[in-house]
């Protein structure tokens, strides 16, 4: 195929930006309450490695939820389909049905993007790594290469000042007896891992080892093999998206994974990988101009994995 | 791709047949309890037309939910879009969320391949086709090229009687206004097409049209344009084996759809469609030898869609 | 006590009257939906048989959900604790959770005055009486002395009409194996049963027996021993007024059962029994002026059952 | 009534003790665990003062819920109907309804006994008390007229490192907005509550207030009017002993509150208080002897509330 990717960025920049208008920052702590909704970026990078940006693709923002990619990556590689005692991979429904869930499945999260499944992912973490959090970021710069990605750390005290209801989940898990290390601990992870900071072009760079059946385009390195990388994406695109998944599989067709930062990053196997970012939300948590952003792409490109 | 088809359905035959001890062979009607569970079939179609096949892929068998990718491409066909004002197009979790979730959307189905959201879908063609059996029935062979394909008359007397809880699920939405005709028509209807009788090799030929980008494979007619072909897909994909289709997507890859009477059929766009019946199943009411099957197919093919 | 409850019942008409402009009259049938919203009725029989009556206690309104008593003590009477297998005993909280419960619980209705376990009374009439409408009209006819009353055959065509969730919960515990007859049958009775019409002074007749521990106050004969009256005095307060059974007790403290028809019939053990109609309801379905009257009564007389 | 309570207790004692086998010891915390399940106790008070017992009367025993009364009345003397704005006063169905009901309701608990809703009267009680553990106790003693009462802090260490899902309770809430204090302050008053040691003649008595119509029986202080003291009893009724409430109001008859650790207390109104302890619990968390007691109680006596 031979799409001008510049020109179709900066188009769908034009095209979409005003979306934002129609949703809302994220507001349930100040870190990203401030942001201004004005920002939009567009990052998308090929599986030859030619990157292709528009809009504020080198301003770092909260990639939030985005970050339960790299950890449930990392602790697939290490365990395997051990990782599938602890959690399911199906998805959840609503956020309401994922409380009933975790009381009707004994505690066992529907599937590792949900919190509750995050969290278990977190407590995994701890079981096998001296110092998880320098672990995880140095994976993710790792992917991304790229030494300057961070925690941002008054984002880490907000998100545990206000997440109650992540401790609730944790508590609930862990009467179930399916969080094994401290809830303080865990949820001190797994707050770290919602405040990595990142730019499209970063985020871009970082999930293309998915494009690439499981390589490290930058050295070689295999994050996991062909079948895995194929059952992640699987995931990805079943419930990558809170209870929108279905819709966003409907409308754009592409594995993918929101954060409440307003980011979105997809991927289109053996392909490309295309992070998008704007931080006005719909009413289901994900970024309104960047699903639009997304449709569009794969409508103009009539490439999807369908 | 140069795969011989021929010799991997054969030798996924040999595989996998055994698999079906495992499992049991649905029993709430007696006309499906008494099909033999040693049968075992598996037809491949290439986007060229090219048919293989192995086991017993001509004797006809019960398509049971296999019909509402059917019943649904008449009536998506037909109204397009509005017919999200009826149903929704998200995963539903459990069969027992998917009651709440009536109870808590208003009477709207999740989406239109759980049981409620095919009534409605049967609801909708009432609306619209003089005699929508017929239609219906015409619209099946005209995909499979085959007039002799026919309703079951006895299986579909066995579904009105135990039908009890299609009767409740019917009532429920006609409560919320989301049945638009008597609850005895569109069971009657609902219960005629999971009637519906066909061979592996006829699935096979009908599903054949998705891998076309929505174009009858035998006469170029287009059923549905590229767009509503991805987005049919992409519910197959999410929502094809009932409270199983993340785990499917997870371990296969592969849009499809099941039935209790044992078949599944799963497409990869542009490439083929693969249809497969054991009558025994898992727990989750899906064909525990075709998922067995699917699944080797896709790995040793290193063929799906992501 | 020596109560002038003639001059009481007067004063509890002028307050509390006017607490029906909050409220609504029940619009989902026409039969009811044309009845006035400024009628109040107000009727007290005492253990000794004494009666005593104020505003429009001679026009007979339809009791709805206050049947339930009758139809529970008429089956009870007859197949005593067996009835137990077929329905529980405990508050069922919202009507939303009712058909949770009903998934969870196997087809088991929470209790007796939820609709789910009146149509299970209804069933289980259907198995031991001949003619069951003929039966159940009889026996409050016997209960309060009175030939005159009769079912409404227009409410009964309206109920069927609308009743789709009364069908759907029918269908639904059918699929559990808890209704035995065909849920044409059943609902029959049911829609006949809440059809019934009584002014206050019959239905405070009709219910003097459960203040006189089981026996019918008009010729002595033992509708139930007293230990079964005391057990279904306590399920009409755990559960007699729907959703808000608890907050019923805790304001009024007396056994009672309310109908969306906007009667309300209490009753004080060994003393006497009250009935009070004014047909606008609160969001609840219960008669906003009659609970108001109700909890003056107890509060000014300092009698309830705590 | 001239009974022979202290016959009835001792032939209640004999008739009843062997019910127990059929129960089982709370398990979940060691200082429970290791109680012989052969303890058994009756003690009964008149409103007169008359107090009567049998069996192991003067062994005191971790009351656990039944602490529920003391705190809610403590909070509802000091602020009365504003309790409203933060609990329900419905009976809750099962424990799993109560977590939904809970995000239904906007973190608002059903009533003040299930352990949501205790937990938000401790919150309450850290509102407005200095020094809430040690003005609880002396509640409780000057109720009993016995200083020596005390909390056990073995039990207290046991249930905090046991409560995970109290936890969860707590930060669910907070995400509601419905805990004002630090979940830790919070849960330490709550878990001291259920640790308090009392016997069941100190039980009996300091449930007497409630059959005085409020009045503390040792010194005549107004604890609650009898209006509140009425309230307070019905909600003992509708939602005293968890999900067994309907049940135990139908076979006794009788306001009450239980705890895991196997008492029981119940009142009838101006009457008496009838306190029981045997540590076999039933499968819904209630002391199955003494169940079985308190029915024979309200049956040999013919005394109830109904």
């Amino acid at each position: 195929m031979s799409v001008n990717y510049k020109k179709l960025l900066d188009q769908l920049y034009s095209e979409t930006k005003d979306f934002a208008r129609l949703g809302k920052v994220a507001d349930y702590i100040p870190a990203l309450e401030r942001i201004s909704g004005d920002h939009f970026a567009l990052s998308l990078i090929t599986e030859k490695g030619l990157l292709y940006s528009s809009g504020d693709h080198t301003i770092p923002f909260s990639i939030q939820s985005i970050s339960k990619v790299f950890s449930f990556a990392m602790v697939y590689r290490k365990i395997g389909t051990e990782i599938w005692n602890r959690i399911g991979r199906e998805p959840s429904g609503t956020a309401f049905n994922s409380l009933i869930q975790l009381e009707h499945e004994g505690g066992i999260p529907r599937n590792p993007f949900i919190n509750a499944g995050a969290i278990v992912v977190a407590d995994l973490m701890l079981s096998f790594c001296n110092d998880p959090k320098t672990s995880l970021l140095n994976f993710v710069q790792s992917l991304a290469g790229d030494e300057s990605i961070a925690y941002n750390p008054e984002v880490v005290i907000s998100e545990r000042e206000t997440g109650h209801r992540n401790y609730a989940l944790a508590h609930f898990m862990k009467s179930f007896g399916n969080i094994h290390h401290t809830v303080e601990d865990v949820l001190d992870l797994y707050f770290h891992q919602c405040a990595i900071e990142m730019t499209t072009d970063q985020l871009a760079r970082a999930f293309l080892f998915l494009a690439k059946e499981g390589k490290n385009p930058l050295n070689g390195e295999e994050i996991l093999n062909p079948s895995r990388t194929k059952r992640l994406q699987a995931l990805m695109l079943t419930s990558g998206l809170y209870d929108e998944s279905g819709d966003f599989a409907f409308r754009v067709g592409m594995p993918a994974k929101s954060g409440v930062g307003g980011g979105i990053v997809g991927v289109i196997p053996r392909q490309l990988s295309l992070a998008i970012w704007s931080p006005a939300l719909n009413e289901r948590g994900n970024s309104i101009a960047a699903i639009e952003a997304m449709e569009r792409f794969t409508t103009y490109t009539t490439n999807s994995i369908f």
